[in-house]
């Protein structure tokens, strides 16, 4: 059962939060410190002996910003000395940054399945960008000719999958908040399905203003709610200021409730555009041009929440759906976007809700973005449903700065196979392709990497460990074997 | 004329130092410096009114050490947390460490022919690594099959070139040292020809022990001179071991005159051996074994030089001929061996020379491995002949801790064409591949980087820079315009 229908009182809301955050072996520790935090915040914001507040009022926002293609070492909160971030990296100041994070998929589309369903992509065979429904035939042709050069090893794609959106029986992130009385909005990219049956508002979201999937595909319309209110857009530099403007208009509007705004930016995917005020400023070039400009964004929401007063008992997520592309930064790490290797896969994490994270924490736990689901689902005392496999799980003693990683192995998937698999340190990859001159698609592996000391995936220590490479390709059949779709 | 006939005072050698060594600019400030220190030299090594011990004896020994394919990441003292280098960080302790230099080719024959010629490869038109001359018949038959696949873009190869070993013409650095009376060995991996008139030992070497290239290759045979004493290698991993006695005992036998070796080692060059003593010990798998094993070698050599007495006046390099390949780091920056991104070109450079060089210096200013020609020929106070061009820069300045960078422009060549050349801290790359998902052969450029703010090449700035970049470009077709071979 999803949803609860009696009401909850502060008590059994954070009862719930502790149950579900802190997991067998740490529920004491987390348990205290919520504790702690939750009574302080209760008592600064409400003496006991006043009456509180309706539940509703309580709840704390959620915001997740979600920026695509941005790399782990585009932020300056993240090493960048190219591109100045100075809103994002204040978030982390008074916030937590996670430095092992992870989006559950290379590719746009799955990872953001992962991210409002909890659940990893392969589940419904999605495996790659879903392209528009739409498009021009030469675009459909080029397309096949595209994955028949796949198909025969000179390009790095599997099967496409068969998932055309986030299924109907998918229980998104808006619509399991929508139940607890949230207004729920999408403000940006959707790319889980154009078609009706798939559109946000038919997946939990009240509003939608954005494009419904990425900026370098044909036909590119904006759409408000239902309705395109540009059939192809004339200028993407005004893309980041819309979305914000329209962000600000929706918190405005969503005073009576609490609410979860999900802000899916366009940028830094290619093509790159900014608009006049940004384009040309970056020493980070276009590219820093846009993440500047997404970087603007974050300022300007934040300082609508403090003058709303709710900043406090907002929980900020900023994050990308994968690794950067033709430019952007892994920040040291191997590989990128559409790759098993960590650039692909490890993205920036920050969170910020100063009721309950400390600031200027650092959390250096492996978590993924399929933990967003059952986190924010304990912040607002419910359960995920029982008759299906939630494969994230509920970080929320990791964002409020105690806890082991809830995950005992984080999947890397390439398309349809698991390619790659970390267990503690140690990263595993199958036979895999390598991108290495002369040819990128030499296959090599299996590789083990100790990502302690070799967070680049640089040496193979497969060799000297080959009871830890044998165990863990078993782990990789074992899951193949149970992986319910 | 290459060499003068006529003996040489130490203060003509001092003064020819001084007039190469300095360059326009700096003279006066490096004269100083060489002056203070060759004088305090001097002085230690014997008072004004002994008699002076005959020229040769003054002139420093020369060692330079080539890894094959190490990383400019691979080494603790370039930041390596995967792999132990104490004795190779102990050297940059005692000496200087470049941050930026470069090989002069992303592959291993051109490089070790421009850092034993000072010339660029593409003036002999050698593009790639050269194939043995008796390979087996389905090896040559592979070969051809991967440069028709080079052809038509799905392997990142340009034309091999016509050369097929370092040219009679050229001169190489072992020639020029032994007519300055140096005994002049190479030990380890040639790769610059493999029948009789490529041999090391016509081309200035007295002494060989090694092999004629790679140990990827087949038949991959043991040189004593020109005599093969092992045809197939049984067992690689004694290779570093036998590499370092050898060297050990060439130090011993050079006593009476200075010396010259090169010692060039087969490691981390793969397929990775590495001996019972070092198999299994790093952190950084086989591929830091063999790195470690390398490592041990310095160590070893640096004992025989303390204990012979000669390491003060000993000038000692350590080097890479190119980036890392499907092991090895390079250390944050993008791409790797046979790409023209940093990754590829820039390897980690150490020179030590107690009477010349400040211990703990870092040295920032752009040098490339064609500078070692040039370089020693001012240590040992001649000129490069006047009848050929020769594309290195003496560097004296820059070991001995002054000046600038001599290079206006460094040219990185993928294969026969300029992919991209450096200006300052610009990096302009024309239209080249860039290995991203989901192909690693897309086209992209042209692109400018600014090393500074962006060492790892990820933001193109050629928009913001449109007259530097066509500047650049500009200065790649004089370049292909004038370049004689």
């Amino acid at each position: 059962m999803l949803m609860r229908e009696h009401p909850l009182t502060r008590r059994d809301l954070l009862k719930r939060c502790i149950r579900m955050g802190a997991g067998a072996t740490f529920a004491s520790l987390a348990a205290d410190i919520l504790w702690a935090r939750l009574a302080r915040a209760i008592e600064e914001a409400a003496p006991p002996e006043q009456n509180l507040p309706p539940l509703e009022h309580t709840l704390p926002n959620i915001v997740i910003i979600n920026a695509d293609d941005l790399g782990y070492g585009d932020l300056a909160c993240y090493g960048s000395t190219a591109i100045n971030t100075p809103n994002i990296d204040k978030l982390a100041q008074e916030g937590i940054r996670f430095t092992d994070f992870y989006a559950c998929s290379p590719v746009c589309s799955p990872s953001r399945y992962g991210l409002l369903t909890g659940r990893y992509p392969a589940r419904i065979d999605l495996n790659l960008a879903l392209m528009p429904t739409n498009q021009p035939f030469k675009v459909t042709l080029a397309e096949a000719f595209y994955h028949t050069l796949g198909k025969i090893d000179l390009l790095d794609l599997g099967s496409a999958g068969k998932a055309r959106g986030v299924p109907k029986e998918d229980i998104t992130l808006a619509e399991a908040l929508k139940q607890k009385g949230y207004n729920t909005g999408i403000i940006g990219k959707w790319h889980l399905g154009d078609t009706p049956e798939y559109h946000p508002n038919a997946h939990g979201f009240d509003y939608f203003y954005g494009v419904p999937y990425s900026n370098d595909m044909i036909p590119f319309p904006l759409y408000r709610n239902e309705e395109v209110i540009e059939q192809e857009i004339a200028d993407q530099g005004t893309l980041t200021k819309r979305y914000t403007e329209e962000a600000l208009a929706f918190i405005e509007q969503s005073k009576d409730a609490p609410f979860f705004l999900y802000l899916a930016h366009t940028f830094p995917h290619i093509p790159l555009h900014a608009s006049q005020d940004f384009a040309g400023k970056s020493r980070g070039g276009l590219y820093g041009d846009t993440v500047e400009e997404v970087d603007w964004s974050v300022g300007q929401l934040m300082e609508k929440l403090a003058a709303s007063g709710s900043d406090n008992n907002t929980l900020v997520v900023f994050t990308s759906d994968n690794g950067p592309w033709y430019e952007g930064s892994p920040g040291g790490l191997r590989g990128g976007k559409g790759m098993t290797f960590e650039g692909g896969f490890r993205v920036p994490f920050i969170a910020r809700w100063p009721q309950m994270i400390p600031a200027g924490s650092v959390c250096r736990e492996a978590a993924v973005n399929i933990d967003m689901v059952p986190t924010c689902l304990a912040i607002v005392g419910t359960e995920p449903p029982p008759d299906r496999v939630i494969d994230g799980k509920n970080i929320l003693p990791l964002l409020t700065g105690s806890g082991k990683t809830p995950h005992d192995i984080i999947y890397f998937y390439n398309c349809e196979k698991v390619e790659a698999i970390r267990a503690g340190n140690w990263k595993y990859h199958r036979r895999r392709n390598v991108y290495v001159w002369p040819s990128s698609l030499q296959k090599k592996g299996p590789w083990l990497f100790d990502l302690e000391s070799d967070p680049g995936e640089r040496y193979d220590v497969s060799g000297k460990y080959p009871d830890v490479a044998a165990k863990l390709e078993r782990m990789i059949v074992e899951w193949e074997q149970q992986i319910k779709r």
